[in-house]
């Protein structure tokens, strides 16, 4: 069965889509830790991120700075985090997290609940600023 | 001025190495979140990570890939988890957490204090574990 992420890339699912190419995609994550937190995962169907053959890896990373690059410019804090967890939504994805201090970095705080129209503007600006 | 990290590179500070080739370094985090709890770093003292170099950035995830295979051939868990925070040591580290539960991200959890004894004998089991 497809993955969650699988039915977004292929458009079943809608979402807030930050960026793609041949092999990866970028979307706002709706339960966000912080605004402009943003997931990158491979098209590719993957479970573990370490499973991926070394290429399609520095891909998705050299994909992730592009994408954290444009969330930087978008949304203002000091640093884009890079978290990858693993065990949720088995399709391998790589959280980029606007931060302001180390301690925002708690997977077990609440979510922010941003209203539709907030998420399509932050997600609008990130791809007007993806290089 | 040198950062702590390369000062532990060089050998001047003392660490709980993992492994290292000619451009990165991996070794033990003295302030684990989890047991086998490691950090990679380039050798390239560079702050923020997506200031990296496309090349050295996917070299970096290549290299901490061999190694959180070798740490979780040592230390029984689910899955490794992959963080880049970047608002402590200037430094680009990517930290490698053994992880059985999503709630253990936590950076603002009390950290593990392992004797030295524990922390050689972890070393020394994910290096030989190192391919």
């Amino acid at each position: 069965m497809a993955s969650i992420f699988s039915k977004i890339i292929c458009g079943e699912i809608p979402s807030y889509k930050i960026a793609e190419d041949d092999r990866y995609f970028a979307f706002l994550d709706i339960n966000p830790i912080a605004k402009g937190h943003t997931l990158v995962i491979p098209k590719q169907e993957t479970d573990y991120i370490f499973d991926l053959e070394d290429a399609e890896l520095a891909g998705l990373h050299i994909f992730a700075k592009r994408v954290a690059q444009a969330v930087e410019k978008t949304v203002p804090c000091k640093r884009i985090a890079v978290l990858v967890s693993g065990l949720e939504v088995p399709h391998a994805h790589v959280h980029l997290i606007p931060l302001n201090r180390e301690a925002e970095i708690n997977v077990t705080a609440p979510k922010l609940k941003l209203p539709h129209e907030e998420m399509q503007e932050i997600a609008e600006k990130i791809r007007s600023n993806f290089e």
